[in-house]
C-alpha cells in the first residue's frame, strides 16, 4: 500500500513522572505519536532516527500499526532522550534532561517512494530541515507544520521561510502569541494568517483547539477526561488525528477540517488516558469513532 | 410590565486604564452590566446600591434600557469605586484601589413585586447576602450565582450553603480549580456538580465558555474580536446574555442552555468592543442576533 502521508519528526525515549506514576525510557517522540495515531486513518510513513538502544519492541509496535519505516533509520549512538515531570495540574512539564544524541545530527532522508505522498506533516524540528523536506516532495495536497518557542527565538528567519511554504500551521497559544507579536488570541491568529499559512491550528490542551482561516473560525472542545495519566504527546496525537482524517477523507473543505479537528481532539484525549503510547496497544477504530461522536454531541445546537 | 428576572449585585464607578486608553469614574458594576445586557431579552429588575455621587445620567441610561429600578437605592455616601489597569494581554486587571463605600453596608432589599420573579441572578456578593435574597424569593424557575476567589477563601461555609440552593453556578477557571480542589478542568467541573448546582458555567475569557451538567458538556467559542478596548464586565455581560435568553425563551432544556451560552458569548464580545457600557448606547437587538448567528456558524459541523 502506497504511503499517503509522511511525517518527519522525533523518535524518543521519555523518562517521565506525572501525579499518576512514572515511566522510564518509554516510547515517545513527535513522529511516533503522530504516525501511530494517523495509522488508524491512512498509510503513513515515518521519517526519523533512533539509536542502537531503540528496542525492537518499539519497532514492532510501529509495524503492527502499519507504519511504513522505510524512512526510519537506526544509527550508531543513543536515541533522543527526554526526562521531565508534570505537576498536579498536568501543565507544562519541567524538563530535567534533554539528550539529543543521534537526533542532533538528524538529516531527514526522504525515500523516493515518499516523494509522491499527498500529505506531509513536519513535526517540531529545525525549520531548515523542514524546508529541506518540502523541497524533496513533489506536489502534496497539504503540507502542515508544527513548531515551538525554541525555533521562534533561535531560527526565526528560517521559520518565516517555512511558513510561506505550508498550508497549515500548528502551534500552541503561547507560541501563537510569541510568533505573531500579538498578545490576544484573535489578533495573533489573524497576524499568523498573514505570514503564509492559509490555516492556523492553535492547540489549547484541556480547553480544546481552534482552527481559523481568513474566513472561518472553529473551536473543538477537548473531551473531558476524568482521569488524565500522562499528557505527553497529546498535541502530536491531535495532529495525527486531524491530518489522518483529512488523508483518509480527502475532504479539505471547511467542514472536512472541522471533522478533522474533532478527530484530533478525540485522539488527544485517548493518548492522555495512559502512559506513553499505551492507549494504542489495543485500540480499535470503533472506540475512536465513539469518542468522535461524543465530541460532536458536545457541539450540537439546534 | 412585571419583572421577570432579578439581579442582585454591585453598582460601581470604575477608573480604568487599558492599552487602548483610559476612563475615569465610568459606569460599571456587576448588576449594571448584567441588567443592561439582559434588558435586550427580558424585563429585569436591579437590586443594588449607589451613593449620592452616582450621576443621574447613569440612572437615565438604565431606565432607557427598561431596567426596573424599584430595588435600586441611592444612599448617603459614595458609590463603590474601583481603579484598575490592564496589561498588553488584557488579562487579569491590576487593582490600584477598591473603595467599597456604600456597598460595604449593602443589605439587598427585594421589593415585594420582585418576589415572584422567575429568574434570579446573584452576582458576586457575599454568600450570606446571596442566601438572604434566596430566602426572600418565592419559587423561581432558575437561580444562578456568580462568586469569586475572595469568598472562596473568606466565606467558604456560607458559599457551600448557597451552592446547595442554586441551579447554576458561574465562575472562571481559576475559581473552579480553587473551589473544587481539583487542578484539571474536567475533574474540577465534575466535583462542583457534586456540591449542589445542577449546572456549572466556566467563563474562560477570549477562549470561550463551558457549561456542563452530569450528563452534558458544551463549549461556546468567544467571538474573535479584532480590537478589544476594555474587558471590564465581559463576564457579567456573558451572564446577562445567557440568563436573558433563558428568561425570554423559557427553554431550560440542554439545547436552550446551549443557545443561551452563545448569546452570552455574543454579549461578552459586544461589551469589550468599547469602554464601560458604551457598546449599549445605541445597540439594537438585530446586531446581537447577527453576532449570535456568527457564533452558531463557528460551531457547525455536518
Amino acid at each position: 500500500m502506497a504511503v499517503k502521508m509522511v511525517v518527519v519528526g522525533s523518535v524518543a525515549l521519555d523518562t517521565l513522572k506525572t501525579p499518576k506514576g512514572k515511566r522510564e525510557r518509554a516510547l515517545g517522540g513527535s513522529a511516533v505519536y503522530f504516525s501511530t495515531v494517523a495509522s488508524y486513518f491512512t498509510k503513513v510513513g515515518l521519517v526519523g532516527v533512533a539509536g542502537k538502544d531503540f528496542h525492537k519492541d518499539h519497532i514492532s509496535f510501529l509495524e503492527s500499526h502499519g507504519v511504513d519505516l522505510e524512512g526510519f533509520e537506526q544509527t550508531e549512538g543513543k536515541t533522543f532522550f527526554w526526562e521531565g515531570s508534570y505537576g498536579a495540574d498536568f501543565g507544562d512539564a519541567t524538563t530535567h534532561a534533554t539528550h539529543l544524541n543521534v537526533f542532533e545530527a538528524f538529516d531527514p532522508k526522504l525515500p523516493d517512494a515518499y516523494r509522491d505522498a499527498e500529505f506531509l506533516f513536519l513535526a517540531n524540528i529545525h525549520p531548515s530541515l523542514q524546508l529541506k523536506v518540502i523541497e524533496r516532495v513533489n506536489k502534496p495536497r497539504l503540507i502542515a507544520m508544527d513548531t515551538m518557542n525554541f525555533w521562534i527565538t533561535s531560527a526565526l528567519e528560517e521559520l518565516k521561510a517555512v511558513l510561506k511554504k505550508v498550508h497549515v500551521l500548528f502551534l500552541n497559544k503561547q507560541e501563537a502569541v510569541q510568533l505573531s507579536g500579538e498578545q490576544k488570541l484573535a489578533p495573533a491568529v489573524f497576524k499568523l494568517l498573514e505570514m503564509g499559512p492559509m490555516r492556523v491550528v492553535v492547540k489549547m490542551g484541556e480547553t480544546g483547539a481552534l482552527t481559523a482561516t481568513k474566513n472561518s473560525w472553529f473551536f473543538t472542545p477537548a473531551f473531558p477526561c476524568p482521569n488524565i495519566i500522562d499528557p505527553t504527546g497529546a498535541g502530536d496525537s491531535f495532529g495525527g488525528g486531524l491530518m489522518g482524517y483529512l488523508a483518509q477523507s480527502l475532504d479539505l473543505s471547511e467542514n472536512g477540517f472541522r471533522r478533522g479537528m474533532i478527530y484530533g481532539s478525540a485522539m488527544g484525549s485517548i493518548t492522555v488516558e495512559q502512559f506513553s503510547l499505551d492507549s494504542y496497544k489495543n485500540l480499535s477504530r470503533a472506540v475512536i469513532d465513539e469518542r468522535y461522536m461524543k465530541i460532536c454531541e458536545m457541539l450540537r445546537v439546534s
